[in-house]
């Protein structure tokens, strides 16, 4: 291309920074912004500026939020008995979503992996020990992802309960809901074996 | 959902305006943005405010641009006596990228559709009038969309330059190369065979 880098190509440029967003969705996705009314761009660009400049993370529970307590924090109706230890804030947004948890969270930014130099400083497991401390909390419901790590991290941190005389579950692994046996890798389905229970 | 709209579910909001995202993809892209550097989510912010903010239309093609005259039309090297007639911006950039075309554009921003409302002046089809009248111009090549109304837009304008004693050209139309006769649609393949020409 011969065109000097005008702002439509650095736009497309700049659109690619998105997740599963390459050169020809970025080019769609400009000619899309640009086309219709500006208003709706503009309205993006402002919200996305606000919340890269004001999104900070909550105080308790680590999870995405503006406010030095998150919404699901500051909520005096969700139950502060009940912990769930998940490792992104994404965790938190789709069990709320899924879920009828009404308990609270604690986000890890991440897993255990001593490689990678990531300890229980990074993972700031020293927060979740003052909560653990604090006498409010009756279970913690381990929710990490079921990779090696973070397998590890869940059992780190259901010590850490044990060591607090409380109670930790974690949530069931299993052959997923609406999945074919056909379709299911042999790891989970020799796990949903083990873990058989009585009808 | 309890949550309030934070600004975390505004920015998820306002990322469905992208074409072909849903909640599910604007979900991860807010979490993507807000959990990898933020200066990179504030980048996208500023090019986008930017660009809906300053890109406007060039005055002579009327593609997108943020300067008097696209960078296409401002280029010397580009040759004034051919010209390519498309239906967005979008098809400048695919051509530019796809073809060695080497003349200048002219951007309808959509195509004759007298149902809707869409006459010549909708098009400033008076804008192409002056080019051709310039005595500039040598060949004008067709490159609308194969729907009913491109065609019938593409004929229109085939005749202005007629009236202008300009050669008009149309690109081909037929089976798309690499594709296999099985997959093609039948009125391709029936305009693909009475388009056939001398090997």
């Amino acid at each position: 291309m011969q065109q000097e880098k005008g702002l439509v190509a650095q736009l497309m440029q700049a659109l690619q920074c998105l997740p599963g967003v390459g050169p020809k969705s970025a080019q769609r996705m400009a000619f899309h912004l640009l086309q219709q009314d500006r208003q709706i761009a503009k309205n993006l660009a402002h919200t996305l500026q606000d919340a890269a400049q004001l999104v900070g993370f909550c105080e308790q529970c680590r999870t995405l939020s503006e406010h030095p307590l998150c919404s699901t924090c500051a909520n005096p109706a969700r139950d502060r008995s009940v912990l769930c230890i998940v490792e992104s804030p994404a965790d938190v947004y789709i069990i709320d979503q899924a879920t009828g948890f009404k308990g609270l969270y604690f986000v890890l930014h991440g897993r255990l992996s001593p490689l990678d130099g990531i300890g229980p400083q990074e993972l700031k497991l020293e927060l979740l020990d003052q909560r653990l401390q604090s006498g409010e909390i009756n279970e913690m419901i381990l929710a990490t992802n079921t990779t090696v790590e973070g397998e590890a991290t869940a059992y780190y941190i259901s010590e850490m309960a044990q060591n607090h005389q409380i109670r930790s579950t974690q949530i069931a692994h299993g052959v997923p809901l609406g999945g074919e046996l056909d379709y299911v890798d042999s790891s989970t389905l020799s796990h949903a074996f083990s873990g058989r229970h009585e009808m």
